[in-house]
């Protein structure tokens, strides 16, 4: 019997990093590390010292040396609880927010570690939810427009200000100076990567969802990005690199530096990375069309393969290479999910279910999931949108917000629980309708994050309103398992590793064996809210009441009044 | 000077009954007791002993022994508290919920007190707000429509579940026995002034109001009422009558029991019983046209005075000498104001506003309004629909419900509590507009009701959004005074009280100085959100969107499987 092999995950989270030890004939997972940020999320002001440095409205920092303390932290503590012998640590791998970029010197030097640069916020790492990039971003989309750009269709018509070029024009806007000194403009991930190989590469998944680069057309032209700025046009070939490494590949092998920081080998096989929903996907045991993975967490991410290019209106994008090797990659998502349970808990229930947890020793969530279990479909007689944090796929819309309907006296709080849950089933309903309408098949949804350990009602209600079945995730820590896996195809079958995804996911990922069929009487009246769902949503979130931006407008000239 | 004369107003509102005993010369409020009802308001059981007799949902009944106990209790009370000397009680007159209304023998026996009848719900009273007569109300307005009926506009060309011919009818379908066995139906107000003067009566205010009757046209013609069914044609001179007395006049004097009860004289007079709302009119310096009088508690009730007869579409009726003798009394109504509010502070706050609420020793009420009086018009981003308990100007429809739209993460409730608010306001507003569109002029409202004294932030927000200036009644029991001065007019000047209610007014009712005014800046912004919430009103309200009345629907059947 041959010896057993291990391989390392470390997923590179918003408020921390975690690294998790597998074994990878098995995917069991034998340790798991968590390093919180020391900056955590910068959203105030600068950590530097002397006269404070305060950052405007929606801006997310951070401190790319805390990502360098993950591994310092993180990696040694998995090998000494597990035990494992470092040698017998095969590959390692990585996942990361996304897009979360950075400008750096040609030797990969952060700017914001540069004396000189360090009190100006450009030159810290953008967080993915830096969001004060969005005039750069309408400039991007209206720019698109004009030029009929091609690329534009592939990402549902519009540009986000979270992605790549959105924050890297707000740079030259707003800090030329930075732009200027920065010789690379790098995704975090890729930036990881560089630090444990020594070698700068670029993966194909951030490049592809976040930078508008496919596989078959490159990066928009450098004359649409002079028609943003002139000082632009040449942004791919001087600051980026045009030799995007597909995803599954070997970006390179660990430094002495970083063997010393993390424990592990020299030499040591790493993993071209990946994006922390994205790498869910082979973790998910899904390596083929027609399976959706769904994160569900604060908010939702879905993912779906599919052989064939498809156009589908409204998501986030597709990316050939970008998911699996060999099949394009759909993403959509909801951008308020959990976070909206979240709020409710917080803001909208009153003392008396408080108490009732409390005597029950439950949390409030888990109070008003029995409550609003004991509910049948329809009975509350309440219908939400789920717009509470905008709509991202299919309306790809910030300014939307929330809406609750069927309101009497006599309605209670976990039937208004139980109608936000119902909300953003409908919700999720519109993209898999969305996604098989236009040629890319969802036959079952694989479920991972943490609602579906948490609420067992939200997931038979997603089963009975979408008509699928849902199933889970058996790892714990589904993106740092899949972080593992490509650590495991780094390495490669000769070294005990794998030579593919499809075959490290069909050794290492496992789902649990209780799924959630629909329910056809639960789904009978489902489909009744859900065509009313669907009336409300095309009526106030395609033009023929445009009364949630005029609120949003109404309150932003009362706030600055 | 000749000797201070006095008269007692009885006001039966929906969980009490409260006495109050003026001086008749200036309105003046010596005493003021409160019986609560024993029985409540029954919408869950019957009270009776052995298997309990459940109600279906929409039900809502009374006990009319309550209402002998509080003649019995309150009026002693009064003349006990004051001091005054029951000769000195010159009159006595009554207000009452409607259409309240309950079957009873030739001799006024309510059917529910006899043992064979007393455990099916419909021998008991119908309050108000019992709703589970819309089928029967359905019904009543589709044959008036088919008919074409001279009635129906003058009820804005819908007839109410609440009224007296739906619940009438109601009775007919589901308990024919009941029906069969009832010699008399009748309101309630004039069972009470029955039970006082052992003479039937029937008051001009609730037969125009709630019963279809006009002072020109009588009753509803025999062959509509057979047309709903056969058994129903001869209901009015079978059950009913069709001698309607004018509210200010005399109804009878107090019997020997009725003194026994009360503490009074045998032989004081008793006027003619009128409804809570109307008798506010009055009370509330209000004799002629072009001044609202808007009674603000948890309902509203709206009502203006007239010269012409003017066709309002979707108010509640007018009625000649509904009111004020020789006026047309046009009358409107929220079904959800103060008991919007209610639910929200009950079922919707957080415990931290309550804590805060404790610290600052406010009521939950108060802290929110003064949460909310800091924030600017539009500032929250919400806009409500009103309708959490259905619509009843000028949409006529219970089967509609609340809605909220605007809601984000960041949503707090003190945003929530002022959105509802200004949407009772544009409710309001919609009222207002309508009489001023079809000829019934609203230059100024005078309040009454629980809200204005509690809430100054209501009050100016209703001044803004209508753009009408408020004045609120300087009498702390409206009705109860309005009562009294019937009383006083049923006893007439020769007694010591009045020969008409001009005059009482003139002398008993009074407004406070304190007036709110609207402000043009906060007008501005509220024309915009009225603008948007009329929209909503109507695509919600006017058929365009059923969704409330199938989600209503939904929900109905949810709760029988």
């Amino acid at each position: 019997m041959p010896k057993r092999k291990y391989a390392i995950g470390v997923d590179f989270g918003t408020e921390s990093g975690r690294a998790v030890l597998v074994e990878v004939g098995t995917g069991r997972e034998l340790a798991t590390s968590v390093y919180k940020y020391s900056h955590g999320v910068i959203d105030e002001a600068l950590p530097v010292e002397g006269k404070p440095v305060r950052l405007g409205p929606d801006w997310a920092l951070q401190d790319p040396a805390d990502y360098i303390r993950t591994f310092q932290r993180a990696i040694p503590t998995v090998l000494r609880e597990s035990g494992v012998d470092p040698a017998d640590v095969i590959g390692l791998g990585i996942d990361f927010t996304a897009c979360t970029m950075l400008p750096v010197l040609a030797d990969g030097t952060p700017l914001c570690q540069l004396p000189e640069l360090r009190r100006n916020p450009h030159a810290w790492v953008k967080l993915w939810k830096h969001h004060a990039a969005q005039p750069e971003a309408d400039k991007i989309n209206a720019a698109a427009r004009v030029r009929n750009e091609p690329w534009l269709a592939r990402y549902g018509g519009k540009v986000s200000s979270e992605w790549f070029f959105s924050k890297t024009l707000q740079i030259l806007d707003e800090a030329p100076e930075v732009y200027a000194a920065a010789d690379r403009l790098i995704e975090a991930s890729d930036w990881v990567v560089w630090q444990l190989t020594g070698v700068e590469t670029r993966n194909s998944c951030t490049a592809g969802y976040k930078a508008l680069w496919s596989k078959r057309q490159g990066f928009p032209a450098a004359d649409y990005f002079a028609a943003l700025d002139p000082r632009l046009g040449p942004v791919v070939d001087a600051k980026l690199s045009r030799e995007i490494v597909p995803i599954g590949n070997q970006a390179g092998t660990l430094t002495a530096q970083a063997a010393r920081w993390t424990g592990l080998k020299p030499g040591t096989p790493v993993a071209v990375a990946n994006v922390d929903a994205h790498v869910c996907v082979p973790a998910a045991t899904v390596t083929g069309p027609g399976r959706m993975v769904a994160i569900l967490g604060t908010s939702t991410c879905h993912m779906v393969l599919g052989a064939q290019e498809k156009l589908v209106p409204g998501i986030c994008g597709y990316v050939e290479d970008g998911i699996i090797p060999g099949l394009f990659g759909f993403e959509a998502g909801q951008s308020g999910v959990g976070d909206i349970f979240a709020w409710f808990v917080d803001n909208a229930v009153p003392p008396a279910y408080h108490a009732a947890a409390r005597k029950r020793k439950l949390d409030l969530h888990q109070l008003l999931e029995a409550e609003a279990a004991r509910l049948a479909p329809g009975e509350s007689g309440l219908l939400a949108l789920d717009w509470w944090n905008g709509n991202r796929s299919v309306l790809v819309d910030a300014d939307l917000s929330g809406l609750l309907v069927g309101a009497t006296l006599a309605t209670r709080a976990p039937e208004i629980y139980r109608a936000l849950i119902e909300a953003t089933a409908f919700g999720t309903r519109v993209i898999v309708e969305a996604f098989a309408a236009n040629g890319v098949a969802v036959d079952e949804i694989v479920t991972c994050g943490g609602l579906p350990e948490k609420n067992k009602l939200l997931m038979q209600i997603y089963a009975d309103v979408t008509g699928r079945e849902l199933k889970v995730t058996a790892a714990p820590q589904t993106a740092a398992l899949g972080s593992a896996m490509f650590g495991a195809v780094a390495a490669g079958a000769a070294a005990g590793g794998y030579d593919s995804i499809f075959d490290a996911a069909q050794k290492m990922a496992r789902l649990k064996k209780q799924t959630y069929k629909p329910n056809p009487a639960a789904q009978k009246v489902y489909d009744q809210l859900y065509s009313e769902y669907v009336t409300l949503h095309d009526y106030f979130g395609r033009g023929a009441n445009d009364v949630m931006k005029r609120l949003k407008h109404l309150k932003n000239e009362a706030r600055q009044a």
